[in-house]
């Protein structure tokens, strides 16, 4: 059991796109990422995303409309819904999903993820 | 699916102790709490509970330690550790555990909480 500074967390990386482990509770996990660009349109078939915007402002589109997300607010992407996050400034995001979760859902990209590193 | 703002979440109750829930996924509640002064020993059998430090410093006493955690730092308590928050001051701060946990565990006290509000 430990305190985790989350800026203190963000420093230790400056990849974008890759999300970093620095927690787990009840099979979920939390994650940290710097992202920055466009990312590529997935969705997940039996996991709900929660995205939490630590810095900068991060737009997710859907297929019928196109959210922004300010520093301090979050939202929820339920399991199944097509999104395409979008970052036209460096933004800094918390993320908290299951474990195991595949980055882009079935969809294969040259971002893809296959594995979280561990902060 | 909505963008919420938590600042504004935070300016909608004063009462404290009184875990506030502001979304759902996975099975988790996202709750936002205010608190002051000192809780009741509990723990919780089967649920991890996640504390996000959004504003103050929050106290938590275990039986064989306490930690600090300052605002923008968290902390995880895992399920069955028995664990007594305490705000000297004021302190705000996010929840993130798994829907219809028992506020208090197994302990009654008069600061338990029976249902949680919705924001």
């Amino acid at each position: 059991m430990k305190v985790i500074n989350i800026a203190d967390k963000f420093s230790c990386f400056q990849d974008h796109w890759s999300p970093k482990i620095i927690g787990e509770m009840n099979g979920q996990e939390i994650k940290l990422a710097k992202i920055k660009g466009e990312f590529v349109w997935h969705d997940y078939k039996e996991e709900d995303e929660l995205f939490i915007v630590v810095k900068g402002t991060l737009k997710i589109e859907f297929r019928d409309r196109t959210l922004e997300i300010n520093e301090g607010e979050m939202v929820i992407v339920p399991k199944g819904v097509e999104h395409k996050p979008i970052a036209e400034e460096e933004v800094f995001i918390m993320l908290i999903e299951p474990k195991g979760i595949k980055h882009t859902g079935d969809v294969k990209h040259d971002l893809t993820v296959e594995k979280y590193d561990k902060l």
